[in-house]
């Protein structure tokens, strides 16, 4: 069953978008977007813009721009795992997720307009989780990949 | 010898900021700047500031900008490194360095005024380089520890 | 074009399996056999047996061995994927790979009577190549994932 | 307090030796030994074996060999780190201790008669631990260090 069929799960989505686009200030630096959370795996956006260029001859991303996209997209999906598990109605709370680590592999140069992540949950324990991630370019290019680990509260 | 000891280090400090605080724009986003290139071990500092929160409620660091920080003070390290073996004088361009990959261990919250990165090369080949970080608090607490590998070219 | 499909894929695998099975002590001693050179995905088998396991209680695999066999698989997917781009007849040498740095993420118990790895490189490189990993139970379960950077000489 | 200091020092040494040692059976193929317990850094031995040589060309240890060594080494570090806190006498019985991820960087060729590998837990919580390790040759030369995330149950 696809999370979209679910009942609630537009509601669903305007929290989760409340929490990760509105609520935490550096994800709003990156400009981060929820834009799907149908199916396994979420996905999220952001736009190229002059101050997340790491190489300014080149115009690329900066590979922390590529890390910190691809630790919130594992956490979205953490969150999306756990409450697809407990309920997604809003009187289940979000989980207190942490990263415990996080590993990125820069495979391509990050240039576009826009760029995708998309995460998965890989494992789903009661204290501990683990995704991976996933990062392309406007043209589908794979630019990077990661796996974080997540204590789950 | 120490690096501050060669002569041309305050040139090369100088042209080391150019590049890692003024040049790169992500990296003025962070708001890094380089504190010491003394020693083995480059220093890189930046203060908190609200957009660097990526919890609101607990007012701690995001962890993206713990990674990105990283990988900054490690790139530092491998460029220093790099130019105390083929010399540091102006006429030496830096190298290019791209990030292979990268792992971030969270340890503590990343709670303070300001913090402070270090970065050691641990591994120094014609092609391939290694290199350690930590990221502590003002308070001297060990908030993150990485390691990353890098390709210079 | 499927690897199985090249002429000399028969002459192929039996060069890799000359190296990877038979001349590296310690392959031997995690019996790993090469399972499939087919498509893009390499396969390699091994069984259980009482000298791999790490805990005696539970009879499971021994973190090390899957580590091992993880890194192994990897460095197989970078030999076919630079030997599907430089050609496969034997006047082709095999290509020197160093192991620049490995990450496995443990998602379950090392559980079964044999296991399968498979591996993609995600990243071909004239340099540097990256490859993803994992390890399924004969029950078809995900034990581990890992990723890899290798050096290619 | 140096662990050695303590009362029942000896007898935890004893207890470590029976389940590193002779225990584990996969341990047993690396022949590991547990060098020393003093101090914040256990350290583990293991001799170069002719079943433990990855490239028999140059004679050098099989990467798994190393990336075992230092996962077992972060667990011991863990138990040490752990027994420190909640006692070493015998009553106290071992944690239960799960590999959550790894992450290990080949540095140099493993070249040497023995090795050395030392641990130490930079972050000890309630459910998670982190640990660094690294492998020394006889020569004390660096040929690895690693990073493992650690369940304690």
């Amino acid at each position: 069953m696809r999370k979209s069929d679910l009942p609630g799960a537009k509601a669903l989505a305007t929290r989760l978008r409340q929490v990760f686009e509105e609520r935490i200030p550096f994800n709003r630096v990156l400009g981060l977007r929820l834009a799907s959370i149908e199916g396994e795996e979420p996905r999220l956006r952001f736009d190229m813009r002059p101050e997340l260029v790491g190489n300014p001859a080149r115009g690329i991303l900066h590979g922390g721009v590529i890390s910190s996209a691809l630790d919130v997209t594992g956490a979205v999906a953490i969150h999306l795992a756990h409450l697809r598990r407990h309920g997604i109605d809003e009187s289940v709370p979000f989980p207190n997720i942490g990263t415990i680590d996080l590993r990125v592999d820069y495979l391509r140069p990050g240039r576009g307009a826009y760029f995708v992540a998309s995460g998965r949950a890989v494992r789903m324990g009661s204290r501990i989780a683990v995704a991976h991630m996933e990062l392309a370019s406007d043209a589908g290019e794979l630019i990077a990949t990661g796996s974080a680990a997540y204590v789950v509260g």
